[in-house]
């Protein structure tokens, strides 16, 4: 999926939402649990009520490695049902190098068809490169993250730089990929860093996974973080698919889901730049 | 497997060799595409050739991953095959925040059983800890890697601190966990490098990838790496799996590792300290 086709879909919904499918056997409702595939079940489900007022869908790719062959049948099953013209996050945080690299992303650009996949920035440029070389596929790499140990290294002032190791990773990575294929992870904790990223990277879409049951504030990241294209996926996990663990779990999703859409609708007329 | 167990291998096959199950399907001898699992098979034949020289295996989890369920069910294989007394690695470089990490380390410890998993330090404390968690395995925390790339980051200097973010890494995350859990991969292109991670991390053991085909030479490996309990694994891949690509592939893999513990059996004599 192209920018531009991505900014189409977030003005048409007027939402910015992203729909995380971290589907856990053991959270979902019991009485999906006597079906074939419950968590395809559980998924399509949130699809299907979430998918008006959602942008993007991103599964966290461990619940799903987590149950080996039957989970990967499952995701795949998921990703398929995705709508068309919806954005695809494999938020599989990959990285090695180069030709192992290479391997990560055909498995997820070309036997399962993602827009885009998660990668640690770690190893370096060689370990970024093969998952650009993908016509309209889509690096999202760790910026800063909302985690507590996100302070043991990526706020680690560097040397003769005036900058952090995560404000590094942000500008050295754009010599890698363009604004058209790459975003950043960016934990969505405290406005000032929203305000320093937007310096760095001003056109780059930015993924924040830290709004809901993570923390955050919701206008803060809106605020501080949307650019002319909006720029911003918000991600929702727990917040959304596990609203209730009753018969109504896929009602209580689209209710959920709903009104974090129509908070970002008034944020898109009030800070679209 | 206990770092004592580990040891005493090393003494019994007077070899640090692990050998690296990068197996994929392009590159494995065409007269096994017969086979039900020809990546099974090819393995499975690996093992027999090198178990007597090997102490430690170490599938590359990209390449089943990237043939999807079907690569998984010969992953689970092999690691089943895989001699008991010998020392297994999963080099997935996974690393997610908490909830998630413990996901993953589920994935590689119960359902699959491996000894010990790769992990990527972006994210700090909380997406390694619960790999931790779990009694007699490891984790391999990845140090400073043997590619081009590992200059973007791990080399840079930090403020304040008179060391580099790889240092860093290895001296901060000893904070998590002693040297019964925790190795360091150590890209080994340098001796200078060697010695500083030594000198950071004196007791822990290293899993250097980089002999063979990566370049880097043993001797300078052993006599700037090893300590009192050996403290080293050395990782060779291509150099012995793809050594012959015709019917005699186990045979030429054979005397491959057989060469290499041959070499380390002389600097086992030589520089264990």
């Amino acid at each position: 999926m192209t920018r531009k086709d991505l900014f189409e879909q977030i003005q048409s919904k007027k939402s910015y939402l992203c729909v995380g499918l971290d589907t856990d056997i053991n959270k979902i409702p019991k009485h999906l649990l006597d079906k074939e595939d419950p968590i395809f079940e559980f998924n399509k489900a949130i699809i299907d009520a979430t998918k008006d007022y959602a942008v993007a869908y991103k599964p966290n790719i461990a619940f799903y490695e987590a149950l080996g062959a039957s989970g990967w049948n499952s995701l795949q099953k998921t990703l398929e049902y995705i709508p068309e013209n919806t954005f695809t996050i494999s938020d599989a945080k990959r990285g090695d190098i180069g030709n192992t690299s290479s391997l990560y992303a055909r498995a997820f650009f070309e036997n399962m068809n993602f827009d885009s996949v998660t990668v640690a920035p770690y190893m370096g440029e060689d370990s970024v490169k093969p998952f650009l070389e993908f016509k309209n596929k889509w690096v999202i790499l760790l910026g800063v993250t909302s985690n507590q140990g996100s302070f043991d290294f990526q706020h680690l002032r560097i040397k003769d730089k005036n900058r952090s190791l995560f404000e590094e990773v942000i500008i050295k990575s754009q010599e890698w990929g363009t604004s058209d294929q790459l975003m950043f992870v960016v934990g969505a904790t405290r406005a000032d860093l929203l305000e320093k990223v937007r310096k760095a990277a001003p056109d780059h879409f930015l993924l924040v996974p830290g709004v809901g049951a993570q923390g955050g504030s919701l206008e803060d990241v809106s605020k501080y973080g949307m650019n002319d294209h909006c720029g911003l996926l918000v991600n929702s996990s727990r917040g959304i698919i596990y609203s209730s663990n009753g018969e109504d779990f896929a009602e209580k999703a689209k209710e959920a889901a709903k009104t974090l859409q129509m908070e970002m609708s008034e944020y898109l007329d009030k800070y679209l730049g």
